[in-house]
């Protein structure tokens, strides 16, 4: 049985504690957050305890795993505090937007044997892992393109973005770490653009709402990567590879299968799955599962500290593109 | 090369004309017609000669072929008169609606080896072929079931309802062909239940507009059809086979690729095909190939005399069914 | 909070137990089977108690409801028991395969404003419901025709056959129930045939594999049902309805939405959800929800216990179809 | 009726006039070619006068039109030619391999009021113009990205290859005017990624297989193009937009609508249309129809020589790209 702390009950952290609870090798043993009422409803709900503070959670020699699941500025400090007093950690992706803060935080616990998680839920998607799967099974021979359609119901309030660290870093952090677990290889070049065309108020804070990029591995393999804001018949979430003898595609999820055929129109489908919560319902679980599995067996993390280290540097390199007009050679 | 006769230059006539004349080995010589202006106009399109009679076309040895599209009734004495001329025939279905006049004009040409081609058009379209070669292929095992959807996009006008002979004989004529070509064994048990529930004129004729049927070969193997006249997205035409170890379906088929995706559906499509001009336009012309194809190669007809007359036994047995409620037997 | 006894703790019982507890108006109280160990289990799995006795479980006025999934004979008599404590009953299908017993049940606690809901699951599957909807919402006009075609993956054990009433009593009884459920009308010709195609010890026990059947209301709607218990893609559960305005159709469902394209073929996607726990997994929750929904708000029950008689009659009338190769009139 | 004389009765040439003779207001009066047994059969087979020089058909007061269809390093000298004999004119793409020769071509031949169409054939078929023009009507609001699949089923033979002026000027320029067509500005800012993957022999020519494009146009919309030359399911052709209300597809096309469903894969069609004859049949018929339209009615080309050169102004500018590592901007 492995016993948690969750830091942050906000909307992602409550979804979490639901699915925690729900695992038969899991337990929700603190909730923290620094609105007080919103620890103890998502404790009450699950009859945990709140944590008056990080240190008491921490502090408990019961608690073997920390999910991090706060605003992302405090994400280093609470991975730091939490490795040192010995916890597994699964922590929301970003790790932090400040690659220097990211690197240093991993200079202060690579000598602990950090067991630290980051939280891309698409790698467990059972579509995308199919995808994933059949292209390490060899089922298309040598991979040559990825293409990863990734686009938001909506643009996000004003607030969220100001502190999320551009459309990039906060969205397409997902598709660079999806590039990533697809391509099998680092993607060595990076080009983009990026624009706001849809919002007003995503131009005032100079961030971007509609973007395509394209990378290459060293290999040769491509991807691109599109992502728009406002796509207004839901989360359009698909990938495709193509390789030497085929392609695999992932498409996106309906919550029924019913047609409408009628005068006008025929095969019309319901919108598809509104927004991540509900797109990524059995992916969010699956990712507490191999957490607490890889915990369990003393295995290696399903996806590190480094996975989240190389897409923050994979952003990094499509805003350089975006300022320089080149292709950018993405740092090591 | 083919020299054909064409009796009956309405719109079914003039469009396998328009086939005719393409085919590199046909040659569209005359066109007959009781309205004499559209014999004309389809003559003058295709460079071919106005026929004053049907004896004049029959009496040239230069014609092979006769084409029939003339009106249902006429049917018999054209195969006739085109058999004893020691023409070969391609005659639109039916052969006609009574059994025993069918039975008579058999017993007039059989000793002449005609060769007799009944236009049941669908076996000729590619999906539907691709099906049935798949069954006889063996893809499936042992056929077990077989589901047949045929719906027309509209009621029929009043005078054309007034001759064709019900909605049995008329357009289910085309399923129970169907049913035959995929069964691969002659049904021996029918049940129908048939209605008028569009129209108040189909009612005032005494004819139907919806129906279900079911059948029954000998080593058990069944059949559905589904008929209904005004399914308002267009002609729909599938079909669907299962067996031992698998399914086969051939599904609808539209005029573009175009999907629609927006707030309210996705995965819009267009209406599928309008009707049968355009629905069998690959089928019609894979028939008239058949047909050339067949009696270039002295070979038998690949939908024969026998295939009209057993489709109209299952019509019989199924007005009979409706009539008595019982599941009838169809006569051998 | 409503607090459940469950009678029967075999696959489904214990299917049900998983879905009650996590529904956060319910709770399981007692568990009871006749094989103590299963009890057991599931009891020490969802922490509730063992119960010695149907007596037992039933005597604890702390119990508002009991869910029956025992065998079918037992179904009954724990009806009847349950009513007379004065719980609210939800029961697996079917009440029983004697309408004579069904009856004789009804008159004894007919009297008691008895709150039985029968489990037609499939009633509450997100895609059927919406078919089901939009119908009684008029989107397609008046309703003509439905199609349901239901295939199960795998012929049952013989032990199961032994006692489960036959196809038409056991699995065709959902799709009669569903035929009621969307015509808005009820059947009153029925037509069947069927046959044991598939398997010796099919045959053996007289019981069938593959059936047709064939429907009539009143107002002349018609239904078809397809059945076949060996489809070897996966449970192949579909609903088509025609109306005056347009089709609706609710389709099948996979694990994924991986498509492999290659060489050979394009589009191949998953075999779909190999059955029913599997694909009625919202289902099951839904009715669990809107069984506790309905007894909480006193409201009547979502799903009767007429509904379960009136499935049954419809079974019967095709039995009688089938020996007497008539359309039979179902009974009232 | 239109008299035309066909320059090349290469494979594309013998397709164009299978096209020609079939529309009712063409007609092929001369073939050229400079294989004389080429021009021979193509000329027999139709019924026309095979020139023996290009001289001999531009000539000839009768013929109204000319349609170029040889080899790339020839349409230049042919569009001048014809234009100055009078001739409107029906060129394959591309014009030239060279901007300057084609900007000289231009300035030679603009003061006559040239008619020539370029067969950007992909403009005319029918699902990538029902995109087009729901674009164009407003059905998605303003545009924000198009999304170009462009993959061909096999590398073409090193001697076309040789002349072909490589993958961006012979394959690519389709996408290149495509992307035009359907964002309704210029794109003024190309980066491009390309490799050559698949085959040695592509690799020693210096030449691509494998690419990805991104696109920028003045106002910010965004179009990515993936080519690939060695799709194993067939001729990958899609397009795919969205806009502030909505997306739009065009999908692929199959030969016929068969689907099988067995134990290991459901739904499985079959592969796509093999290449661009199968493909754009219709799209190759409705350039003609357009062509022929248009002269008819001294109307504008539906395609002009400038689209011609802008297609080269953006394959120009991708191949700078994949030179500098920049995005670059086309050249007006």
């Amino acid at each position: 049985m492995l016993r948690f702390a969750l830091f942050g009950a906000g909307r992602i952290g409550r979804m979490h504690a639901d699915n925690l609870v729900r695992h038969p090798k899991a337990e929700l043993a603190y909730v923290y957050d620094v609105v007080g009422e919103a620890a103890k409803g998502c404790a009450a709900r699950h009859g945990a305890m709140v944590a008056s503070s990080i240190e008491q959670a921490l502090g408990d020699s019961a608690v073997d795993a920390v999910l991090i699941a706060s605003s992302t500025d405090t994400h280093i400090d609470l991975i730091q505090a939490s490795v040192e007093a010995g916890k597994a950690v699964l922590c929301e992706k970003p790790i932090d937007l400040d690659i220097a803060r990211v690197d240093a935080c991993w200079q202060r616990i690579r000598g602990r044997d950090p067991k630290v998680m980051i939280g891309f839920n698409r790698r467990f998607d059972p579509s995308f892992k199919a995808v994933h799967d059949a292209i390490r099974a060899g089922e298309i021979g040598d991979l040559r393109q990825v293409v990863i359609t990734s686009r938001d119901p909506e643009v996000p309030p004003v607030a969220y973005m100001q502190v999320a660290g551009g459309l990039l870093r906060d969205m397409t952090i997902h598709d660079f770490d999806l590039a990533r677990y697809l391509l099998g290889e680092e993607p060595l070049k990076v080009s983009c653009f990026a624009q706001a065309l849809i919002a007003q108020e995503v131009k005032e804070l100079n961030d971007h709402d509609t973007a395509m990029i394209i990378m290459e591995t060293a290999s040769g393999r491509q991807c691109c990567i599109n992502n728009y804001r406002r796509a207004v018949y839901g989360y359009d979430q698909r990938i495709e590879a193509i390789g030497e003898t085929g392609m695999l595609k992932a498409e996106n999820r309906r919550p029924n299968t019913l047609e409408r055929w009628d005068e006008k129109a025929t095969g019309q489908k319901a919108p598809i799955l509104h927004f991540f919560i509900e797109r990524y319902q059995e992916a969010y679980n699956a990712e507490i599962q191999a957490f607490v599995d890889a915990v369990e067996a003393g295995a290696p993390m399903p996806v590190g500290f480094d996975d989240g280290r190389k897409a923050l540097l994979l952003a990094n390199a499509a805003y350089r593109s975006l300022a320089s007009g080149r292709a950018e050679t993405v740092e090591a």
